[in-house]
């Protein structure tokens, strides 16, 4: 049971936009109804939407913001594919008002559909690129379905894993990083835990702007705070969390190497900066989607004893 | 405060396609990191999104189910552009278990991003489309943003709600309506409760399964039952609400028509059928969005006493 004094959303940032000298169209949603639209005129594109839950005992002061990855919404913080509560249930319960974004482009920020603003098209993720990307197995092993030994992911729900993907444009990273800020801007001082691109999305301005975050969770982050441009390091608290299989893996070596070489900085520039490795921790098969891998509470444990020594 | 026994959200419905012959794609998501991409594949397309609040006081066994209109998401029935607790805060309260969908194409569902899958392209809502189609003021007021007088939508927060604008196509009504029959199927019989397009999608769905929807409330919809292909209308409750300033709205004109017609036809089918003509009933000032006005407390307080007849 969760007790909560408020829940809700709103939407963040953006900018308007006015289009003139395009021709009326004429609409027809609905059979047997149509009029006439004039597409030139005013709109606001580029926000982010936050859904937040204020739990009734708020037990910690900062807020957590939960940040997707790449091609996901907020929707991977919640229930798990396979139908357990996600992390979003356990921060509530752990005692934290919890913020959820869904950035900008993905889920219910919407996205822009007007000609000529963004570059590119958008792309999609499929379940093979998933299985390779995400570490639930060989390439070679898709078809069979055989994961690798010990994997946490719940392979049987790899369904409805697939119907959470969401289209992604790779001309975005600004606008998004913007919608992060935003959100950062309006919830105020929090902790920030990001996943996969949510961190390119977001430590670089969790590193400019120590007064909203001094506390940031990235699990298996696509990108890192830029040390060069950081401000007062020494106040904020990091930890990094890697899972299995990365050994060999042609797209996470590199991150792992960057991953170890960014605690390396941060602790040189004064941060408390720890990674946790899960396998070199002993615990084996978590896959890049840790928060939803069958032993997502127990990591989420580790997370949150992290974040109490620190809070 | 409200206590909720569980939260969280599932996708329901959808169809797998696979891709074939494509060149591989060099993808960049994030600065110097890149690798190949194969578009070949797997994919999941088409489902729906559904999040699910169930009090810990459920005081009625059917929960509601909440379905948006057009270019819109299930934020809709969260906080209202103002600020305001949304009808999805006032269902709970009142103690139902409460489902809000985001139809396929729209918000957490994600929406087609592969080629040949679907006609035509996305369009989205200007706020002067707005400004016309949900009856805020006259067209030439937009400007001033002088609304008709009392008018109950928050005007001052335009631009919030606009944010909550999603694209659309104009070609995916078949799809929606399998989203939602999905959704129905999955939830089980429940009340539902639709906006606009919501009610093109769903009322239809309803009228042929009286196992599922025994209540239906539709604000303004754009789509109505068939009466030739429903089963047992005689078991079902259905109450139709409309907003003001209708008289001479070269769109809401015709629907309003077709709004009494049905209601006249869903009675001499059996049903119970009502229409609460919100000006008529001595409550002015109505818009399109009737769950985000200033009045909406009081609209979903006369809702729930219907409701409360009836269950």
């Amino acid at each position: 049971m969760i007790s909560l004094k408020d829940f809700g959303s709103f939407h963040v940032g953006g900018r308007r936009v006015k289009i003139s000298g395009q021709p009326t169209q004429t609409m027809s949603f609905t059979p047997g109804t149509s009029y006439d639209a004039d597409p030139n005129g005013t709109y606001l594109i580029e926000q982010a939407y936050v859904q937040y839950y204020i739990p009734e005992e708020q037990k910690y002061d900062p807020p957590v913001l939960l940040v997707h990855g790449g091609g996901m919404t907020g929707s991977n913080w919640e229930t798990t594919p396979d139908g357990r509560p996600g992390w979003i249930q356990r921060f509530l319960e752990a005692g934290f008002a919890t913020y959820v974004i869904d950035n900008v482009e993905r889920g219910r920020s919407g996205w822009c559909a007007l000609p000529d603003q963004w570059e590119g098209s958008a792309v999609i993720r499929s379940q093979e690129q998933a299985w390779i990307l995400f570490r639930f197995g060989r390439p070679e092993d898709f078809e069979a379905g055989t994961p690798f030994p010990g994997m946490q992911f719940p392979i049987d729900a790899q369904d409805a894993f697939a119907r959470q993907f969401v289209p992604r444009w790779t001309t975005t990273t600004d606008v998004m990083k913007v919608g992060v800020l935003a959100a950062l801007e309006r919830i105020g001082p929090c902790v920030v835990v990001c996943h996969s691109q949510g961190g390119e999305l977001t430590l670089d301005t969790v590193a400019r702007h120590p007064d909203l975050v001094r506390h940031a969770v990235a699990l298996e982050p696509s990108g890192f705070p830029n040390i060069e441009t950081a401000q007062r390091l020494a106040d904020q608290h990091w930890l990094f969390v890697m899972g299995d299989n990365i050994e060999g893996h042609a797209f996470w070596m590199p991150l792992m190497a960057k991953t170890t070489a960014s605690v390396d900085s941060l602790q040189n520039a004064g941060s408390d900066a720890s990674l946790l490795d899960l396998p070199q921790s002993g615990f084996d098969g978590n896959s890049h989607m840790i928060m939803m891998d069958r032993n997502s509470d127990m990591v989420f444990g580790l997370v949150n004893q992290w974040l109490r020594e620190r809070l």
